[in-house]
């Protein structure tokens, strides 16, 4: 016998909302070892809700309820458990203080429907929310374990992990541990990264693709009966990727491109400052996305127009009217200043054209010019071809920009 | 009775795929006024597969069942399906033909594994696949149809939308096609939100609520026999929650905060130009994210250090010495300077604590003050205490950055 993952929700079962709980959880479950029977999705109707509880309690060891925990009158999973249990709600005056507590750290009264959030069916043992005011609770019933948590992603996942998950572990049998790696590349396309990758051997471990734009990630998926012995496969299999990724493959460990990065920057001891124009602030905003970015990101501009560019950054204003605010001279000059101004060792300039208007016949929508100045090394810049809506351009120029910065600390001896 | 869909596959149920048909169909369903009861997932084992169609066909009048009927071994839709159906499976040389011909036009030789999928109850009836070789097939158990349909979602979709889709909306009661409604509001949480809304009578329209974090969104359905009838309950529900909720509501159309405010600035041809140290240039990418910002969004500054604060916006030594960075002063000074520098009509300031690091006993992690100056009007700051993660404080101190912007123009006459 195994777990069943039961979601609840009529948005959900109107397609409005996409549930990525159960992924998130089967995923995790696997690879413990412990296998995910069954998924049920069910919308908030109590006839349904104890219908799909009996049904679980008879296939499953393990039963996981996500949502119907929140105040308002649809929320309906501990009437449903309680009929389910034929154990009455009760008010627990504890967990209402809690959750009174929290809300008034927040500057929130507590209202009626709080006290709701504070029924819990009686032979139920509540579960810890954290992060919000939808505490979870647990029973047993014939031999079946119900945990009822909140379907908000965030108030979800660390309850599942900090609380049932142990638990879990613990009480099922295993199987042999089903491991996936992810792996992470910039800069060449899918079909490219699948093409070097064609002829590889890999021993044990199969190898899927993704599309996370602006990134390629890879999926490595094997299973083993030990920590070690999976490892030793992932890890044998990584080192080819990386014969033939090279510098492509970003991160084996989760990293987002930021985190590779700002890892190499605060190793090596080297600042950098930003000028930005058709990202409008996203490069600044993801460099400063890591704790303790202050110790290399010292200032940032966003030059939206020529004006700001020659004020801030002292552009040539010739040179805005000879090449255009989109053109290597002037991320250059941006790079160079914003360096200078802020006294780092990098300095970063984008310009480009986001789009949907301001294209043209010679530089249309995606042409986008990046800037690397560097205070020993001189300046260079780099013209990009993009292609895609607005947030898309934004989103990888900023990749773009991180990326050279990124291989210019690994080249950086 | 309603629908039931059924996903199948392994690598659903160890989270290695997302599955996105049943979010899919379900929306479209919905929308033609068709109601999916139950969701289920399972893997591929055939024990589990009759066992959750005998359950379908108790609770649902038509039952969707989706992957399972490729060629490799693990796939066992056709195989599980003759056994609850108690039906011989037959070759069907018809659809052989025709798989062979769609593999040999793309250059590919069908092989043995081809001639599974060849194979069907011999009491169901095929369903033709028009894009790849997993046809699929229908058969009826003591009143409820089964459809058995691929999982790849460019074979599924267009397979269901044109062959199953019109035998459903014809053979099914139909409710009053459903329509959905968004509204998005920014300032109070989900439970005083609710309160707010709880006296409230709207018409024949369900009222759900979503927190989306900074946001707490509401979902307004309702059903009728045609588009104006729906559009007038929509109508009032909007104009009471409206009365309720005041400016805390910001989008009555699907519109992004930023969306929302980029319009009023747009339309009452107000400019703005912003300071930040704690969002890191969050949200000046946030307000330039809109097409056409460069007639509203002068320029920005990351001023991260004291040092840039001093240098680039003036801001006094002395102050950020009493004060702190994290101040009303200084964030005053911010948004002053920053507005006087570029010549804008509004400057905003923003400092704070994103944390994890940097929190002291009277300015913990969250601690984030906003400055606000126009041209005309002076300055004012106020202080927040925000709770999350760093990427969350960012997030809800950007948002309230620019509701503060949406309400000086709502209220600038």
């Amino acid at each position: 016998m195994s777990i069943e993952i039961i979601s609840t929700g009529n948005e959900i079962m109107a397609g409005l909302t996409l549930d990525t709980n159960f992924n998130w959880a089967a995923s995790l479950l696997t690879s413990k070892g412990i296998t995910v029977g069954y998924h049920t999705s069910v919308s908030d109707n109590k006839d349904h809700l104890i219908s799909s509880f009996k049904i679980a309690s008879k296939r499953a060891k393990a039963v996981i309820v996500t949502g119907g925990l929140g105040p308002t009158e649809d929320d309906l999973s501990s009437i449903s458990a309680s009929e389910f249990l034929s154990s009455e709600l009760v008010f627990n005056q504890q967990v209402h203080n809690s959750i009174c507590e929290k809300l008034k750290s927040r500057g929130r009264e507590p209202n009626e429907n709080h006290k709701k959030q504070a029924m819990f069916p009686e032979a139920a043992e509540t579960i810890e929310n954290k992060v919000g005011t939808a505490w979870g609770f647990k029973f047993e019933v014939d031999g079946t374990w119900f945990y009822f948590l909140p379907g908000v992603p965030r108030e979800f996942k660390p309850m599942f992990t900090e609380m049932v998950l142990p638990e879990l572990e613990s009480a099922l049998d295993k199987n042999e541990a089903t491991s996936s790696k992810m792996l992470k590349t910039f800069g060449l396309g899918e079909s490219e990264v699948a093409r070097r990758l064609s002829g590889l051997k890999l021993d044990g471990v199969d190898l899927g693709y993704r599309l996370k734009f602006p990134e390629v990630h890879l999926r490595l998926v094997t299973s083993g009966n030990s920590e070690p012995e999976v490892e030793k496969k992932f890890h044998s299999s990584i080192d080819l990727i990386s014969g033939e990724l090279g510098e492509y493959l970003f991160s084996t460990d989760e990293k987002t491109l930021e985190e590779a990065t700002a890892e190499l920057l605060l190793k090596k001891k080297i600042t950098i400052a930003t000028a930005e124009s058709c990202t409008g602030g996203l490069l600044a905003s993801r460099l400063t996305d890591i704790p303790g970015s202050s110790a290399y990101f010292l200032r940032g501009v966003i030059t939206y127009s020529n004006e700001a560019k020659v004020e801030m950054l002292r552009v040539s204003e010739k040179d805005l009217g000879k090449y255009g605010a989109v053109s290597s001279q002037v991320v250059e000059q941006m790079a160079e200043e914003v360096r200078k101004l802020s006294g780092s060792d990098i300095g970063i300039g984008i310009s480009g054209i986001a789009g949907p208007g301001g294209g043209t016949p010679a530089k249309p929508v995606g042409t986008v010019y990046i800037g690397f100045s560097h205070k020993d090394k001189g300046v260079f810049s780099k013209k990009y071809n993009f292609q895609g809506l607005r947030f898309e351009i934004k989103t990888i120029s900023s990749s773009a920009a991180i990326d050279l910065v990124r291989k210019f600390c690994l080249n950086d001896v």
